[in-house]
């Protein structure tokens, strides 16, 4: 039943009266705290809330605070598999804070980024958490907004904020080498276009401390489907490549089932190193070697980086580690 | 910079004086309407909330209406894939109704259902939407915040709340079916224990109805790492079944990679459906034969439950459709 008016006006008075407690007591009931109460009283209470419909209002207490205690994420795409796991990491850590997660996809086709921003701003949120790129005035929007924030990720353009990310140079040039020591010699690349993307240059920096030269470039989309559309190219460039760094765990597994439905065998054809660190990277076949992002680690640093804003937060930057598995050319067992 | 009490002290008025226009045309600005505002004043007004920090409050929009313009969104874990899909349409279709999506994750260890349902209304959410089962008394619960609300699945345990949700038995007995057709006759089951969950229903009367016994019957997690704990068991059955349904389709792709590191090969010597229809499922190897949920019309006719709620919404129940690809033994061509 949907009764709002009477749920409206129901106050805290109203349910104290009922239970025969205090004003204090409900409060102390509706927030564990901070003085304890006995369990029948709160079974009181708790009944008194449920008969008469009452809700404890957040938005007067947010009005008052100031703060809605929530945390507002953007991401490009929550169904992308690592920002799935990101906004799961955020959500468990930062509810160990107290703080909700409010989780806005910025490939909505319907309003724009700094629409978004605005709107997110205008709900009080506590924090904001970006991991998308922004533009120069979206950069500058949010500055003007004067929320504690936090960059997740390598978006180039944000000097101004504080940030968590990784290095995804490093990253990928651990892939390489690794790729390299297989003794590869012709070793592509499929990532973004994108010039705050460092991944391309730890392919490039790693062929060339090699002394081997640049193998085929393919800029497509973080999507299973970029990765199929990559895979095919792959399949049918000739030469072939003997060996492809894939930019991230889901372009991999699209480039893998390209290259099977052609009959290119990984890793006996092409071997493949990519990024990111999924969990499916361990369940596809061949299994992925992948350079794994520590997600718990960016994910404290980042709701850190709200709970304790400092006026010059900076960047805090971790490296990816290397996970080998079979599709690199490795036999290692799973653990 | 984080500056709060300057953020907090002005007003749309202080807004209208620095841009030099009134303060309903701040307001047209802000809230894109309902007056166009010429592109100059456009500008000049959002210069001025730029350098005067002006962020417009949705706490005092949200107590002065009652509500705050978010649906609440609780699910099991938004890193499933099908879940991950699932609030991503509901995102999308939710934007087109001005409402952004509050996620909770309910598998969150630091805090039980009830708890986090009860600190979703207090966000004064203007509608709820439900994705994980409730015991009795969290449904007491729900139904005494009298909020719109809807559950999106087959979570049994929730008559007297308006549900949307698919089939679950008719899906399975429409994959099962097929897995009959190939000829298949000891066909196994992998996939939830709950009562509520009619798939195992499906799987038993679709071969109750072609005169075949159960087959094994595997009870696991909705989990990569299920799926991979059941695939390893049924590699090493005795007899081994000639075909498995598996009840999503992260089970399924867990499956594949212990039968194929067991030598087992699908579908030569187990065929496999499953259901879901998330997009991994045509990039995996085989690709996967599964019951695809319809999200599109599941999120739009969830999201308008919660606009026009009505006395007696009862249950919206779609069917999944099948979607042929090579796991069950067919041989489609890619789409």
């Amino acid at each position: 039943m949907i009764d709002e008016h009477r749920s409206r006006s129901v106050t805290r008075a109203d349910v104290a009266r009922y239970a025969g407690v205090s004003t204090a007591v409900v409060s102390y009931v509706l927030n564990n705290g901070p003085k304890p109460v006995a369990v029948l009283t709160k079974e009181r209470v708790l009944d008194a809330v449920r008969v008469l419909g009452y809700r404890p209002n957040a938005a007067a207490r947010a009005l008052s605070k100031g703060s809605a205690d929530m945390f507002g994420l953007v991401v490009h795409d929550n169904r992308s598999p690592f920002f799935a796991e990101l906004c799961h990491t955020l959500d468990q850590r930062g509810t160990q804070a107290g703080r909700s997660l409010l989780i806005v996809n910025s490939d909505r086709t319907q309003a724009d980024t700094a629409e978004q921003l605005r709107d997110l701003a205008s709900r009080q949120i506590s924090g904001l958490i970006i991991s998308v790129a922004l533009t120069a005035s979206e950069q500058a929007l949010v500055e003007s907004l004067r929320l504690p924030t936090v960059v997740i990720g390598p978006f180039g353009e944000t000097d101004a904020l504080p940030a968590v990310s990784v290095d995804l140079a490093a990253g990928t040039r651990a892939a390489v080498e690794h790729l390299i020591e297989h003794g590869y010699q012709d070793i592509a690349f499929v990532g973004s276009a994108a010039r705050y993307d460092a991944r391309e240059r730890g392919w490039a920096d790693a062929l060339s401390a090699a002394q081997l030269k640049r193998g085929l470039l393919i800029h497509t989309s973080f999507t299973y489907e970029g990765g199929y559309a990559a895979g095919v190219r792959l399949a049918e460039a000739s030469p072939r490549p003997r060996a492809v760094f894939a930019a991230s765990d889901q372009i991999a597994i699209g480039m893998l089932a390209a290259l099977r439905e052609r009959g290119v065998r990984v890793p006996e054809d092409i071997a493949v190193a990519s990024f990111d660190g999924i969990t499916a990277a361990d369940y596809v076949w061949p299994r992925l070697t992948t350079a794994v992002q520590p997600l718990d680690q960016i994910a404290d640093a980042a709701i850190s980086v709200l709970l304790n804003p400092t006026p010059d937060p900076g960047l805090r930057e971790f490296v990816p580690e290397l996970r080998v598995r079979e599709s690199c050319g490795c036999t290692p067992g799973r653990d």
